[in-house]
């Protein structure tokens, strides 16, 4: 099994700038290490049509659809509305996230917190070993909270709840050359080892490196492979060192 | 005239997480600063009919599109000819951008190298007071290049061609409130202040403020009515500061 993943990012404040995205980079991370190949992000506004349309298009394409931000308690906050109607259901009001609410909140607890207990009708919630807010999940569609620390918390239990696919491996070459100059070298790599995604991403300000070049692939042996061709026709003086060594 | 905007982000190493997208934040910064609303961005991989589809789909409903990465000599860089099939049009190269590398790389000038003079076909490149590389412009949209500090010295050569609209303010509250005790008060407060965007922001480690309220609008008038609004309504407790004061 390899399955796929896409990401919706929702927030005014991305898109304004005034907060910088956080949670597509650790997400990324976690889905490669997962083996799960993450193929697309979006990031729209809190506007719950386009929510809606983007959640429609990503689940119909992906096996994996995780949302970010939109979950607090906030008038800003549309992302259950928005995957509700992407699924043509209802918004409900869960009784259990209700009375946990309550017992956080005790008297101070209002209508703003209470919206945290609504969920499109059907949704799943996952609850992690520990005490944590659960995971909601309407079929293939994850909603995480946009709060990066809260996001990052949440990767480890979407994790559990996934599984893992077989692992990409991931070697890399660290280089002195300049792009231009091993472009031929690189040119016609993927083709002569299929299954292995070559990247070459320059360094600015890396004093020791300044091209990396990186070899992915689901088959440990074609990715070595095709590292070890590209070591052997580097010129020697532009090799730094080889991940792992 | 207020323009819409959106981002094409190219890259494999972005949805593997091996970089950190760093580009976004600083465009998003700009256009909003140039009174443009970035309404969408989309991260997709080094695959030339993805690109391709999302350049299309980007603007036939923007007014502004920029691309970032994938503009340089290596087989992954494959933006410009993903550009030119989005138009139709063939990719040609630039004489005078061909002369330009070889004044810079020398007896070194690879095929590599070359391949950065190639262009969609009528594509116009847009010089800036500096000897930097031009900007790359296909109709409405610019190709940027997905190098952190090259993108972002970008910035002002794209703004300076594409001019301000009318710019947006942007007042913002910082307060010692939970969420869930304002939500009410920010419920009605755009329905009230037509044409004014408000966004209620948790800040989990922050000491002085625990959220932050922002009345973003085309309007001077409107978006500081709005935040009075919510300040005169704000528990007095609850008010840290102003900004502007």
């Amino acid at each position: 099994m390899a399955r796929s993943a896409a990401a919706l990012v929702i927030g005014n404040e991305i898109l304004t700038g005034k907060v910088h995205e956080a949670n597509v980079a650790a997400l990324a991370a976690e889905l490669f290490a997962m083996g799960i190949a993450l193929r697309r992000v979006v990031v729209c506004p809190d506007d719950p049509a386009q929510i809606a349309d983007d959640v429609n298009a990503l689940r119909a394409r992906f096996d994996v659809v995780i949302t970010s931000g939109g979950v607090g308690p906030t008038h800003d906050d549309v992302t259950v509305p928005a995957v509700a109607r992407a699924f043509g259901r209802r918004v409900v009001r869960d009784e259990a996230l209700v009375e946990r609410l309550r017992a956080h909140f005790g008297d101070r607890t209002s209508e703003g917190h209470l919206r945290m207990a609504e969920l499109p009708e059907g949704a799943e919630l996952v609850a992690g070993p520990a005490s944590g807010w659960p995971l909601v999940r309407i079929e293939n569609v994850w909603l995480l909270p946009g709060v990066p620390e809260i996001f990052r918390a949440r990767l480890p239990l979407l994790r559990a709840q996934l599984g893992d696919d077989a692992p990409f491996h991931s070697h890399a070459v660290y280089t002195r050359a300049d792009e231009g100059e091993i472009a031929a070298l690189l040119e016609g790599l993927e083709a002569a080892h299929p299954g292995v995604s070559v990247g070459s991403y320059p360094r600015l300000n890396d004093p020791e490196c300044t091209v990396k070049i990186t070899f992915d692939g689901r088959e440990l042996g074609p990715v070595q492979r095709a590292r070890d061709a590209f070591v052997q026709a580097l010129p020697p003086n532009l090799f730094v060192r080889k991940e792992p060594a």
